[in-house]
């Protein structure tokens, strides 16, 4: 099933889906929440397991939390449920309405899961990383979208197209293999990133350093493939380096397996 | 042994180095010799295992190429060793003079190396990630410096001080642990990037889809600490997640493996 967005964009008036409750207070329901108030989208209200988080998020959107997930408000036309993803099914058991169209916005879990809880439901899946320390440009983020029905997929696109300019149809397992593959661009790298800070504290020097390098690393990544544009010693099969470097994280047996592991990899694969 | 920079940027003038040799005319060579022209620094000549690569790179330097290494102009201020890790000293045991000043542009090989070949030597390290598809600002490129004498190391200084904003002395094991740090941050980031371009190619998406994740997880590292701004699964401790997208990387076991290893490292040290 395909849908032509540009078409869907245009429906936006049409199926216009303008007031939303939020479920969950964390940084993509905040995120969230304040694209949706930028973009003239009504947040009706914040529910939380934590109320006194719901209550910190909905001063923020200037709309009430509700303290108790049974006194929602039931008029909205759409419940977004951005929680933690290993309590996302306990939450949606708690809903107290039938039939209200609910969306989830995890990467990894199906549309699936929301099937016994309505007969409306979708996925709406801000493929970006999100946290308290950042203002985020919600134009830029791709928006991935699955719904029960396509008239619930015209809306949600009409939801999504309100915020982003990339907002992409994708089914339950695409959008999968999408967080596997935003686990290694953003995850994991930080995780180099990380790696590269502790091993320059530990030598005296500053992660200052290699903050030009990570900024030229990732611009290249935006124009280039990165398959042509990988540098360093493991692509130019340089033993000589990749076993000096081994030998110096001699006092680091996890830091060196990795640096071994990855190279390997290279070595093979490009 | 420490040196202020500042004074050292002053004494530029006094000992300045005005006229060099490169050899070597690959991504290092050729940006830095770029650099260098732009700065008012003199490239004398360009020497090359391959004439041909040699006279390109002179030809963009508005220099002439030496066919012959024993041919090299002998009247430079400095003759700057820019050719791969491994050939490195090959190279420089070719290199006709004794007592010109030799510079190596190696993150991973000591100092020590030039020693028998001359008695004024020094490294010259740019920490960055060149290449032929993309223009480089050197004012940002932090440049490392270590030299056989304090007054070769102010003439270093002032070279690299020509070029950069960012030049510090580092030992020759303080830049070696840069390097890694640098493939950390660098090439096995790189790596993480190509693993995600073939997840998407391989389920009909586009890498496009992350681009936005990846600039954003750069620009997080330029103003945090990467330890602090960690997200995914694998710091949420969310095994649920990360059991199912092991699960759907079943029929790739190397890109599984990586998935394992990095999540259960994130798990244990953040």
């Amino acid at each position: 099933m395909r849908f032509d967005i540009d078409k869907l964009g245009l429906i936006t008036y049409l199926c216009g889906m303008k007031k939303v409750v939020l479920i969950g207070s964390g940084n993509v329901a905040t995120h969230l929440g304040k694209a949706f108030i930028d973009s003239g989208i009504k947040v009706l209200q914040v529910w939380s397991r934590s109320y006194e988080n719901a209550s910190f998020l909905a001063k923020e959107l200037k709309c009430n939390a509700s303290a108790d997930i049974k006194n929602i408000i039931p008029d909205a036309d759409a419940y977004i449920f951005s929680v933690k993803d290993d309590v996302l099914e306990e939450v949606v058991r708690m809903f107290p309405y039938k039939d209200k169209f609910l969306i989830h916005t995890a990467g990894s879990i199906s549309i699936d899961l929301l099937k016994d809880y309505s007969s409306k439901y979708g996925v709406f899946y801000p493929l970006q990383t999100f946290s308290k320390q950042k203002e985020v440009d919600f134009t830029s983020v791709p928006i991935l979208i699955e719904a029960s029905s396509p008239t619930l997929l015209n809306k949600l696109s009409g939801l999504a197209t309100s915020i982003s300019e990339h907002v992409l149809p994708a089914s339950s397992e695409q959008r999968k293999y999408l967080h596997i593959s935003a686990v290694f661009s953003c995850n994991f790298t930080n995780y180099m990133y990380s790696l590269a800070e502790s091993l320059l504290e530990e030598n005296g020097l500053s992660f200052d350093l290699v903050r030009p390098l990570i900024k030229e690393t990732a611009e290249k990544a935006l124009l280039h493939s990165p398959k042509d544009v990988q540098t360093g010693p493991a692509v130019r099969k340089d033993m000589k380096i990749v076993n000096s470097h081994l030998d110096l994280l001699d006092s680091q047996p996890d830091v060196k397996a990795l640096y071994a592991v990855l190279s390997e990899r290279i070595i093979k694969d490009l």
